[in-house]
Protein backbone atom coordinates (compact mmCIF):
# COMPACT_ATOMS: atom_id res chain seq x y z
CA UNK A 1 0.00 0.00 0.00
CA UNK A 2 2.54 2.23 0.72
CA UNK A 3 4.49 2.32 -1.79
CA UNK A 4 2.17 2.80 -4.13
CA UNK A 5 2.21 6.77 -5.20
CA UNK A 6 -1.34 8.37 -4.32
CA UNK A 7 -3.13 11.82 -5.59
CA UNK A 8 -4.49 13.75 -2.42
CA UNK A 9 -7.74 13.08 -2.94
CA UNK A 10 -6.52 9.09 -2.60
CA UNK A 11 -4.50 9.81 0.93
CA UNK A 12 -2.68 6.89 2.69
CA UNK A 13 -4.29 4.76 5.07
CA UNK A 14 -5.57 5.71 8.87
CA UNK A 15 -5.14 2.40 11.24
CA UNK A 16 -7.15 3.36 14.66
CA UNK A 17 -6.59 0.89 16.87
CA UNK A 18 -8.15 1.13 20.31
CA UNK A 19 -5.83 0.33 23.10
CA UNK A 20 -4.43 -2.62 24.68
CA UNK A 21 -3.63 -4.07 21.25
CA UNK A 22 -0.94 -7.25 21.96
CA UNK A 23 2.37 -6.21 21.35
CA UNK A 24 4.27 -9.70 23.09
CA UNK A 25 2.29 -12.74 21.37
CA UNK A 26 0.88 -12.73 18.16
CA UNK A 27 1.13 -9.18 17.60
CA UNK A 28 -1.14 -9.12 14.90
CA UNK A 29 -2.24 -5.52 14.54
CA UNK A 30 1.12 -4.34 14.97
CA UNK A 31 2.33 -6.92 12.20
CA UNK A 32 -0.70 -5.53 10.10
CA UNK A 33 0.74 -1.71 10.48
CA UNK A 34 4.38 -3.06 9.55
CA UNK A 35 3.03 -4.60 6.61
CA UNK A 36 0.86 -1.64 5.55
CA UNK A 37 3.72 0.78 5.98
CA UNK A 38 6.01 -1.01 3.29
CA UNK A 39 6.91 -4.58 5.38
CA UNK A 40 11.39 -4.78 5.66
CA UNK A 41 11.24 -1.47 3.39
CA UNK A 42 9.46 0.78 5.76
CA UNK A 43 10.40 4.08 7.67
CA UNK A 44 8.55 4.13 10.71
CA UNK A 45 8.17 6.51 13.54
CA UNK A 46 7.08 6.36 17.01
CA UNK A 47 5.39 9.42 17.93
CA UNK A 48 5.42 9.25 22.00
CA UNK A 49 3.58 12.68 22.51
CA UNK A 50 0.48 11.75 24.25
CA UNK A 51 2.00 10.31 26.70
CA UNK A 52 4.90 11.14 29.76
CA UNK A 53 7.85 10.04 28.52
CA UNK A 54 10.02 8.21 25.47
CA UNK A 55 9.67 4.69 27.25
CA UNK A 56 5.86 4.57 25.88
CA UNK A 57 7.43 4.19 22.38
CA UNK A 58 10.51 1.89 23.58
CA UNK A 59 8.17 -1.21 22.78
CA UNK A 60 7.13 0.01 19.58
CA UNK A 61 10.38 0.05 18.83
CA UNK A 62 11.24 -3.48 19.49
CA UNK A 63 8.48 -4.90 17.69
CA UNK A 64 9.06 -2.93 14.29
CA UNK A 65 12.80 -3.56 14.96
CA UNK A 66 12.38 -7.37 15.58
CA UNK A 67 9.80 -7.39 12.51
CA UNK A 68 12.74 -6.07 9.97
CA UNK A 69 11.80 -2.69 9.27
CA UNK A 70 14.33 -0.67 7.42
CA UNK A 71 14.34 1.81 9.64
CA UNK A 72 12.41 2.54 13.40
CA UNK A 73 13.06 5.70 15.00
CA UNK A 74 11.24 7.26 18.13
CA UNK A 75 10.92 11.25 17.99
CA UNK A 76 10.45 12.51 21.78
CA UNK A 77 8.27 15.07 20.53
CA UNK A 78 6.43 16.64 24.35
CA UNK A 79 6.91 20.35 23.60
CA UNK A 80 5.30 22.46 21.13
CA UNK A 81 8.21 24.52 20.20
CA UNK A 82 10.19 21.13 19.78
CA UNK A 83 7.48 20.59 16.68
CA UNK A 84 8.54 23.33 14.12
CA UNK A 85 12.26 21.15 14.94
CA UNK A 86 13.57 20.98 10.68
CA UNK A 87 14.79 17.70 12.47
CA UNK A 88 12.01 16.21 13.67
CA UNK A 89 9.64 17.32 10.37
CA UNK A 90 12.30 15.80 8.24
CA UNK A 91 12.16 12.25 9.72
CA UNK A 92 8.19 12.91 9.22
CA UNK A 93 8.27 13.45 6.27
CA UNK A 94 9.68 10.54 4.63
CA UNK A 95 7.78 8.44 7.02
CA UNK A 96 6.10 5.43 5.00
CA UNK A 97 4.43 4.82 8.56
CA UNK A 98 4.12 6.73 11.78
CA UNK A 99 2.27 5.12 14.79
CA UNK A 100 0.69 7.20 17.67
CA UNK A 101 1.12 5.95 20.99
CA UNK A 102 -1.60 5.94 23.90
CA UNK A 103 -1.50 8.35 26.29
CA UNK A 104 -3.36 11.79 26.42
CA UNK A 105 -5.02 13.14 22.97
CA UNK A 106 -5.07 16.28 24.14
CA UNK A 107 -1.42 16.57 25.04
CA UNK A 108 -0.76 15.60 21.41
CA UNK A 109 -3.60 17.66 20.14
CA UNK A 110 -1.80 20.45 22.20
CA UNK A 111 1.99 19.67 20.74
CA UNK A 112 1.01 19.17 17.20
CA UNK A 113 -1.31 21.49 16.05
CA UNK A 114 -0.41 24.55 13.74
CA UNK A 115 3.00 23.36 13.65
CA UNK A 116 5.27 22.19 10.78
CA UNK A 117 5.07 18.64 12.38
CA UNK A 118 1.39 17.97 11.96
CA UNK A 119 1.78 19.61 8.42
CA UNK A 120 4.55 16.88 7.66
CA UNK A 121 2.38 13.80 8.92
CA UNK A 122 -0.26 14.84 6.96
CA UNK A 123 2.26 15.28 3.86
CA UNK A 124 3.70 11.76 4.63
CA UNK A 125 -0.73 10.68 4.63
CA UNK A 126 -1.24 12.06 1.51
CA UNK A 127 2.03 10.38 -0.29
CA UNK A 128 0.58 7.21 0.91
CA UNK A 129 1.83 6.81 4.66
CA UNK A 130 0.02 4.65 6.86
CA UNK A 131 -0.64 6.48 10.30
CA UNK A 132 -1.57 4.50 12.91
CA UNK A 133 -2.74 4.98 16.63
CA UNK A 134 -3.57 3.26 19.68
CA UNK A 135 -6.23 4.79 22.30
CA UNK A 136 -5.37 8.38 22.96
CA UNK A 137 -3.12 8.37 19.11
CA UNK A 138 -6.01 6.80 17.27
CA UNK A 139 -9.26 9.38 19.36
CA UNK A 140 -6.90 12.17 18.21
CA UNK A 141 -6.96 11.40 14.27
CA UNK A 142 -10.18 13.28 13.64
CA UNK A 143 -11.05 17.02 13.81
CA UNK A 144 -13.18 17.66 16.57
CA UNK A 145 -12.16 14.63 18.60
CA UNK A 146 -13.03 12.95 21.67
CA UNK A 147 -11.12 14.54 23.94
CA UNK A 148 -12.59 13.03 27.46
CA UNK A 149 -15.78 11.50 29.24
CA UNK A 150 -17.49 9.16 31.12
CA UNK A 151 -18.43 5.76 31.18
CA UNK A 152 -22.18 4.36 30.38
CA UNK A 153 -24.58 3.28 27.45
CA UNK A 154 -26.78 6.00 28.32
CA UNK A 155 -26.60 9.37 26.49
CA UNK A 156 -26.64 12.17 28.57
CA UNK A 157 -26.05 15.77 28.33
CA UNK A 158 -22.35 16.75 29.20
CA UNK A 159 -21.32 13.69 29.82
CA UNK A 160 -18.06 13.85 26.85
CA UNK A 161 -15.73 16.87 26.01
CA UNK A 162 -14.75 17.57 22.80
CA UNK A 163 -11.56 18.94 21.61
CA UNK A 164 -9.45 19.91 18.43
CA UNK A 165 -7.67 17.21 16.90
CA UNK A 166 -5.46 16.64 14.08
CA UNK A 167 -7.85 16.48 11.38
CA UNK A 168 -6.73 13.41 9.56
CA UNK A 169 -10.40 12.85 9.10
CA UNK A 170 -12.79 15.06 9.92
CA UNK A 171 -15.89 12.70 9.07
CA UNK A 172 -15.34 10.68 11.87
CA UNK A 173 -15.45 11.24 15.65
CA UNK A 174 -13.33 8.01 16.69
CA UNK A 175 -13.88 6.58 20.62
CA UNK A 176 -11.46 3.92 21.94
CA UNK A 177 -11.64 1.11 24.62
CA UNK A 178 -14.85 1.12 23.65
CA UNK A 179 -17.14 -1.70 24.75
CA UNK A 180 -14.63 -2.34 27.50
CA UNK A 181 -15.15 0.79 28.79
CA UNK A 182 -18.80 1.18 28.13
CA UNK A 183 -18.77 4.23 26.07
CA UNK A 184 -21.68 4.22 23.69
CA UNK A 185 -23.59 7.08 25.76
CA UNK A 186 -20.27 9.57 24.91
CA UNK A 187 -20.32 8.49 21.44
CA UNK A 188 -24.00 8.91 21.13
CA UNK A 189 -23.83 11.81 22.77
CA UNK A 190 -21.02 13.49 20.89
CA UNK A 191 -22.41 12.73 17.54
CA UNK A 192 -25.48 14.18 18.45
CA UNK A 193 -23.69 17.68 18.55
CA UNK A 194 -21.97 16.70 15.20
CA UNK A 195 -24.73 14.76 12.59
CA UNK A 196 -22.46 15.27 9.57
CA UNK A 197 -20.21 13.14 11.57
CA UNK A 198 -19.92 9.47 12.31
CA UNK A 199 -19.41 8.14 15.58
CA UNK A 200 -16.73 5.04 15.39
CA UNK A 201 -15.99 3.09 18.50
CA UNK A 202 -13.00 0.78 18.59
CA UNK A 203 -12.50 -2.33 20.96
CA UNK A 204 -9.62 -3.06 22.57
CA UNK A 205 -6.84 -5.06 20.71
CA UNK A 206 -8.76 -4.68 17.70
CA UNK A 207 -8.84 -2.01 14.59
CA UNK A 208 -10.61 0.22 12.18
CA UNK A 209 -8.69 1.06 8.98
CA UNK A 210 -9.61 3.32 6.54
CA UNK A 211 -8.01 3.55 3.54
CA UNK A 212 -8.86 6.34 0.69
CA UNK A 213 -11.11 7.77 3.15
CA UNK A 214 -14.42 6.04 2.06
CA UNK A 215 -13.81 2.09 3.18
CA UNK A 216 -13.73 0.65 6.49
CA UNK A 217 -12.01 -2.77 7.39
CA UNK A 218 -11.88 -4.48 10.85
CA UNK A 219 -9.26 -6.52 12.25
CA UNK A 220 -8.71 -8.18 15.49
CA UNK A 221 -10.23 -9.40 18.58
CA UNK A 222 -12.78 -6.99 19.09
CA UNK A 223 -15.91 -5.34 17.20
CA UNK A 224 -15.72 -1.75 15.64
CA UNK A 225 -19.24 -0.16 16.26
CA UNK A 226 -20.44 2.60 13.99
CA UNK A 227 -22.59 5.36 14.72
CA UNK A 228 -24.70 6.92 12.14
CA UNK A 229 -26.79 10.44 13.12
CA UNK A 230 -27.86 11.19 9.95
CA UNK A 231 -30.96 10.61 9.79
CA UNK A 232 -31.73 11.31 13.44
CA UNK A 233 -33.64 13.96 15.40
CA UNK A 234 -33.00 14.61 19.05
CA UNK A 235 -35.90 16.24 21.11
CA UNK A 236 -34.53 17.49 23.77
CA UNK A 237 -30.04 17.84 23.37
CA UNK A 238 -30.15 21.88 23.19
CA UNK A 239 -32.12 22.01 26.37
CA UNK A 240 -31.16 19.03 28.61
CA UNK A 241 -29.89 19.75 32.29
CA UNK A 242 -26.05 18.16 32.65
CA UNK A 243 -25.66 14.55 32.78
CA UNK A 244 -29.86 13.89 32.17
CA UNK A 245 -30.61 11.43 29.78
CA UNK A 246 -31.04 12.51 25.81
CA UNK A 247 -33.77 11.88 23.92
CA UNK A 248 -33.46 10.54 20.45
CA UNK A 249 -34.79 8.90 17.33
CA UNK A 250 -33.33 7.04 14.98
CA UNK A 251 -29.54 5.92 15.19
CA UNK A 252 -28.16 4.19 13.01
CA UNK A 253 -26.18 1.50 14.98
CA UNK A 254 -23.81 -1.25 13.04
CA UNK A 255 -21.64 -3.34 14.65
CA UNK A 256 -18.42 -4.82 12.63
CA UNK A 257 -16.36 -8.01 13.66
CA UNK A 258 -12.73 -9.04 12.19
CA UNK A 259 -13.48 -8.95 8.48
CA UNK A 260 -16.35 -6.94 8.02
CA UNK A 261 -16.10 -3.84 5.88
CA UNK A 262 -18.02 -0.76 5.35
CA UNK A 263 -18.39 1.85 2.87
CA UNK A 264 -18.82 5.38 4.46
CA UNK A 265 -19.98 7.05 2.04
CA UNK A 266 -23.38 5.27 1.31
CA UNK A 267 -22.74 4.35 5.33
CA UNK A 268 -23.72 0.82 5.28
CA UNK A 269 -21.70 -2.76 5.36
CA UNK A 270 -20.21 -4.22 2.25
CA UNK A 271 -20.87 -7.80 1.41
CA UNK A 272 -18.14 -10.05 2.00
CA UNK A 273 -16.23 -10.74 -0.34
CA UNK B 1 -59.33 4.90 29.99
CA UNK B 2 -60.46 1.59 31.91
CA UNK B 3 -64.65 2.67 31.75
CA UNK B 4 -64.32 2.90 27.76
CA UNK B 5 -65.82 -0.28 26.36
CA UNK B 6 -63.68 -1.19 23.66
CA UNK B 7 -63.54 -3.70 20.81
CA UNK B 8 -61.07 -6.50 20.68
CA UNK B 9 -58.92 -4.33 18.04
CA UNK B 10 -59.11 -1.48 21.17
CA UNK B 11 -57.84 -3.23 23.95
CA UNK B 12 -56.68 -1.70 27.07
CA UNK B 13 -53.61 -0.22 28.30
CA UNK B 14 -50.10 -2.34 29.02
CA UNK B 15 -47.86 -0.50 31.79
CA UNK B 16 -44.64 -1.96 31.82
CA UNK B 17 -42.65 -0.79 34.48
CA UNK B 18 -38.76 -1.55 34.61
CA UNK B 19 -38.68 -2.33 37.86
CA UNK B 20 -37.22 -0.18 41.38
CA UNK B 21 -40.32 2.18 41.01
CA UNK B 22 -41.07 4.67 43.74
CA UNK B 23 -43.24 2.87 46.51
CA UNK B 24 -43.25 5.25 49.40
CA UNK B 25 -42.39 9.32 48.43
CA UNK B 26 -44.14 10.25 45.10
CA UNK B 27 -45.38 7.28 43.96
CA UNK B 28 -45.77 8.80 40.32
CA UNK B 29 -45.95 5.38 38.60
CA UNK B 30 -48.23 3.82 40.79
CA UNK B 31 -50.62 6.28 41.06
CA UNK B 32 -50.52 6.59 36.83
CA UNK B 33 -51.60 2.59 36.93
CA UNK B 34 -54.28 3.84 39.92
CA UNK B 35 -55.53 6.30 37.68
CA UNK B 36 -55.44 4.10 34.41
CA UNK B 37 -57.31 1.32 35.99
CA UNK B 38 -60.52 3.89 37.09
CA UNK B 39 -59.14 6.15 39.59
CA UNK B 40 -61.69 5.34 42.75
CA UNK B 41 -63.60 3.40 41.04
CA UNK B 42 -60.81 1.09 40.41
CA UNK B 43 -61.00 -2.84 41.02
CA UNK B 44 -57.65 -3.90 40.92
CA UNK B 45 -55.76 -7.44 41.45
CA UNK B 46 -52.33 -8.06 42.59
CA UNK B 47 -50.41 -10.95 40.99
CA UNK B 48 -47.26 -12.02 42.80
CA UNK B 49 -46.65 -15.08 41.70
CA UNK B 50 -43.02 -14.07 39.74
CA UNK B 51 -41.98 -13.69 42.95
CA UNK B 52 -41.44 -16.22 46.09
CA UNK B 53 -44.72 -15.04 48.72
CA UNK B 54 -47.46 -13.20 49.03
CA UNK B 55 -45.64 -10.84 51.08
CA UNK B 56 -44.29 -9.06 47.72
CA UNK B 57 -47.43 -7.97 46.77
CA UNK B 58 -48.43 -6.51 50.34
CA UNK B 59 -47.09 -2.92 49.76
CA UNK B 60 -48.53 -3.08 46.36
CA UNK B 61 -52.31 -3.59 48.54
CA UNK B 62 -51.35 -0.88 50.59
CA UNK B 63 -50.31 1.68 48.13
CA UNK B 64 -54.03 1.34 46.01
CA UNK B 65 -55.31 1.48 48.74
CA UNK B 66 -54.32 4.42 50.28
CA UNK B 67 -54.88 6.02 47.16
CA UNK B 68 -58.83 4.82 47.67
CA UNK B 69 -59.33 2.41 44.79
CA UNK B 70 -62.80 0.72 45.29
CA UNK B 71 -61.42 -2.82 45.91
CA UNK B 72 -57.51 -3.62 45.70
CA UNK B 73 -56.97 -7.77 46.20
CA UNK B 74 -53.95 -9.96 46.22
CA UNK B 75 -54.27 -13.29 44.22
CA UNK B 76 -51.34 -15.90 45.72
CA UNK B 77 -51.68 -17.74 42.58
CA UNK B 78 -48.17 -19.54 43.34
CA UNK B 79 -49.31 -22.88 41.99
CA UNK B 80 -50.17 -23.78 38.29
CA UNK B 81 -52.94 -26.17 39.74
CA UNK B 82 -54.81 -22.99 41.30
CA UNK B 83 -54.94 -21.03 37.92
CA UNK B 84 -58.06 -22.95 37.17
CA UNK B 85 -60.02 -22.49 40.16
CA UNK B 86 -63.33 -20.16 39.56
CA UNK B 87 -62.82 -18.14 42.37
CA UNK B 88 -59.45 -16.97 41.18
CA UNK B 89 -60.84 -16.09 37.60
CA UNK B 90 -63.75 -14.78 39.00
CA UNK B 91 -61.58 -11.72 40.30
CA UNK B 92 -59.36 -11.64 37.29
CA UNK B 93 -61.89 -11.23 34.69
CA UNK B 94 -64.01 -8.44 36.74
CA UNK B 95 -60.45 -6.33 37.24
CA UNK B 96 -59.81 -3.14 35.65
CA UNK B 97 -56.25 -2.89 37.03
CA UNK B 98 -54.00 -6.08 37.53
CA UNK B 99 -50.99 -5.48 38.52
CA UNK B 100 -47.83 -7.94 38.38
CA UNK B 101 -45.34 -7.79 40.67
CA UNK B 102 -41.37 -8.41 40.39
CA UNK B 103 -39.55 -11.93 40.88
CA UNK B 104 -39.56 -14.28 38.00
CA UNK B 105 -40.61 -14.19 34.74
CA UNK B 106 -40.20 -17.84 34.33
CA UNK B 107 -42.28 -18.86 36.99
CA UNK B 108 -45.28 -16.65 36.54
CA UNK B 109 -45.03 -17.46 33.01
CA UNK B 110 -44.77 -21.33 34.04
CA UNK B 111 -47.86 -20.97 36.54
CA UNK B 112 -50.33 -18.64 33.88
CA UNK B 113 -49.53 -20.35 30.59
CA UNK B 114 -52.63 -22.21 29.09
CA UNK B 115 -54.88 -21.60 32.21
CA UNK B 116 -57.81 -20.43 32.69
CA UNK B 117 -56.08 -17.56 34.77
CA UNK B 118 -54.59 -15.90 31.59
CA UNK B 119 -57.72 -16.25 29.32
CA UNK B 120 -59.19 -14.24 32.23
CA UNK B 121 -56.25 -11.87 31.91
CA UNK B 122 -56.28 -11.19 28.73
CA UNK B 123 -60.35 -10.90 28.97
CA UNK B 124 -60.39 -8.19 30.92
CA UNK B 125 -57.09 -6.35 28.72
CA UNK B 126 -59.42 -6.79 25.45
CA UNK B 127 -62.08 -5.29 27.75
CA UNK B 128 -60.04 -2.13 28.55
CA UNK B 129 -58.39 -3.00 31.59
CA UNK B 130 -54.94 -1.61 32.49
CA UNK B 131 -52.21 -4.71 32.93
CA UNK B 132 -49.38 -3.17 34.73
CA UNK B 133 -46.06 -5.07 35.45
CA UNK B 134 -42.67 -4.33 36.85
CA UNK B 135 -39.60 -5.74 36.17
CA UNK B 136 -40.60 -9.86 35.66
CA UNK B 137 -44.04 -8.48 35.44
CA UNK B 138 -42.93 -6.10 32.68
CA UNK B 139 -40.54 -8.77 30.70
CA UNK B 140 -43.24 -11.66 31.19
CA UNK B 141 -45.87 -9.85 28.85
CA UNK B 142 -44.81 -10.31 25.67
CA UNK B 143 -44.39 -13.61 23.27
CA UNK B 144 -41.68 -14.64 23.35
CA UNK B 145 -40.40 -12.87 26.16
CA UNK B 146 -36.48 -12.79 27.42
CA UNK B 147 -36.31 -14.93 30.21
CA UNK B 148 -32.80 -14.62 31.38
CA UNK B 149 -29.64 -13.36 30.29
CA UNK B 150 -26.44 -11.78 31.12
CA UNK B 151 -25.22 -7.81 31.06
CA UNK B 152 -23.38 -6.33 28.97
CA UNK B 153 -24.11 -3.21 26.07
CA UNK B 154 -22.21 -5.83 23.55
CA UNK B 155 -24.57 -7.85 21.44
CA UNK B 156 -22.88 -11.60 22.02
CA UNK B 157 -23.86 -14.88 21.00
CA UNK B 158 -26.09 -16.88 23.18
CA UNK B 159 -26.24 -13.73 26.32
CA UNK B 160 -30.21 -14.07 26.39
CA UNK B 161 -32.33 -16.31 27.08
CA UNK B 162 -35.71 -16.50 25.75
CA UNK B 163 -38.83 -17.98 26.34
CA UNK B 164 -42.85 -18.18 26.19
CA UNK B 165 -44.59 -15.39 27.82
CA UNK B 166 -48.04 -14.28 28.20
CA UNK B 167 -48.72 -12.90 24.99
CA UNK B 168 -50.66 -10.03 25.87
CA UNK B 169 -48.24 -8.20 22.99
CA UNK B 170 -46.76 -10.07 20.21
CA UNK B 171 -44.74 -7.69 18.97
CA UNK B 172 -42.51 -6.39 21.63
CA UNK B 173 -39.76 -7.75 23.56
CA UNK B 174 -39.44 -6.34 26.83
CA UNK B 175 -36.05 -5.88 28.68
CA UNK B 176 -36.31 -4.04 32.30
CA UNK B 177 -33.47 -2.44 34.83
CA UNK B 178 -32.17 -1.32 31.38
CA UNK B 179 -29.65 1.06 31.59
CA UNK B 180 -28.80 0.15 35.41
CA UNK B 181 -28.11 -3.38 34.53
CA UNK B 182 -26.32 -2.49 31.18
CA UNK B 183 -28.83 -5.00 29.00
CA UNK B 184 -28.19 -2.95 25.51
CA UNK B 185 -26.31 -6.09 24.12
CA UNK B 186 -28.92 -8.37 25.42
CA UNK B 187 -32.01 -6.55 23.78
CA UNK B 188 -30.11 -6.38 20.61
CA UNK B 189 -29.23 -10.28 20.98
CA UNK B 190 -32.85 -11.29 21.12
CA UNK B 191 -34.30 -9.23 18.33
CA UNK B 192 -31.22 -10.31 16.10
CA UNK B 193 -32.87 -13.49 16.24
CA UNK B 194 -37.14 -12.03 16.04
CA UNK B 195 -36.41 -9.46 13.58
CA UNK B 196 -40.05 -9.10 12.98
CA UNK B 197 -40.22 -7.62 16.96
CA UNK B 198 -39.57 -4.36 18.33
CA UNK B 199 -37.23 -4.30 21.69
CA UNK B 200 -38.17 -2.19 24.12
CA UNK B 201 -35.91 -1.68 27.07
CA UNK B 202 -37.44 0.11 30.07
CA UNK B 203 -35.35 1.74 32.93
CA UNK B 204 -35.71 1.69 36.67
CA UNK B 205 -38.98 3.71 37.79
CA UNK B 206 -39.80 4.37 34.64
CA UNK B 207 -42.89 2.95 32.33
CA UNK B 208 -43.42 2.17 28.68
CA UNK B 209 -47.50 2.68 28.10
CA UNK B 210 -48.71 1.50 25.34
CA UNK B 211 -52.24 2.00 24.44
CA UNK B 212 -54.15 -0.07 21.29
CA UNK B 213 -51.47 -2.01 20.72
CA UNK B 214 -49.75 0.98 18.90
CA UNK B 215 -48.85 3.94 20.94
CA UNK B 216 -46.37 4.25 23.30
CA UNK B 217 -45.42 6.86 25.70
CA UNK B 218 -42.97 7.25 28.39
CA UNK B 219 -43.42 8.29 31.81
CA UNK B 220 -40.82 8.22 35.07
CA UNK B 221 -36.90 9.01 36.00
CA UNK B 222 -35.63 6.92 33.35
CA UNK B 223 -35.53 6.52 29.39
CA UNK B 224 -37.38 3.88 27.51
CA UNK B 225 -34.98 2.49 24.49
CA UNK B 226 -36.69 1.20 21.06
CA UNK B 227 -34.56 -1.34 19.32
CA UNK B 228 -35.78 -1.69 15.72
CA UNK B 229 -34.23 -4.78 13.91
CA UNK B 230 -36.36 -4.69 10.61
CA UNK B 231 -33.73 -2.76 8.44
CA UNK B 232 -31.03 -4.68 9.76
CA UNK B 233 -29.38 -7.62 8.36
CA UNK B 234 -26.49 -9.85 10.40
CA UNK B 235 -23.56 -11.63 8.95
CA UNK B 236 -22.95 -13.99 11.30
CA UNK B 237 -25.68 -15.16 14.20
CA UNK B 238 -26.05 -18.17 12.64
CA UNK B 239 -22.72 -18.99 12.94
CA UNK B 240 -20.96 -17.25 15.80
CA UNK B 241 -19.46 -19.71 18.63
CA UNK B 242 -21.02 -19.09 22.22
CA UNK B 243 -20.66 -15.87 23.96
CA UNK B 244 -19.06 -14.08 20.65
CA UNK B 245 -19.94 -10.98 19.63
CA UNK B 246 -22.27 -10.60 16.89
CA UNK B 247 -22.02 -8.81 13.59
CA UNK B 248 -24.98 -6.80 12.22
CA UNK B 249 -25.98 -4.14 9.97
CA UNK B 250 -28.72 -1.30 10.39
CA UNK B 251 -30.06 -1.66 13.68
CA UNK B 252 -32.21 1.67 14.39
CA UNK B 253 -32.28 2.89 17.93
CA UNK B 254 -34.65 5.30 20.20
CA UNK B 255 -34.08 6.68 23.31
CA UNK B 256 -37.16 8.09 24.56
CA UNK B 257 -37.97 10.29 28.23
CA UNK B 258 -40.70 11.44 30.08
CA UNK B 259 -43.15 12.66 27.87
CA UNK B 260 -41.97 11.51 24.79
CA UNK B 261 -44.46 9.19 22.37
CA UNK B 262 -43.37 6.56 19.72
CA UNK B 263 -45.79 5.03 16.78
CA UNK B 264 -45.16 1.51 17.22
CA UNK B 265 -46.83 0.70 13.80
CA UNK B 266 -43.98 3.56 11.96
CA UNK B 267 -41.95 2.89 13.95
CA UNK B 268 -40.84 6.03 14.39
CA UNK B 269 -41.21 9.15 17.89
CA UNK B 270 -44.74 11.52 17.33
CA UNK B 271 -43.78 14.73 17.23
CA UNK B 272 -44.42 16.37 20.36
CA UNK B 273 -47.83 17.99 21.52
Amino acid sequence: MAKTKRSESQPGTLMLIGGAEDKFEQKFLLKWFFESSGGRKARIVVLPSASESEESGAIYLQVFTDFGARSVEIIPLFKRDDADLSDVTRELVKATGIFMTGGDQSKIAHILHGTASLRAIKGAYERGATIGGTSAGAAVMSDPMIASGIGGSLARSGMVKLGEGLGLTQSLLIDQHFHQRNRLGRLLTAVLSYPDMLGIGVDEDTAAVIRHNDHLSVIGRGTVTIVDPSEAHSANVATTPDKSPLAFSRIVLHTLVHGNRFDLNKREMMSQE
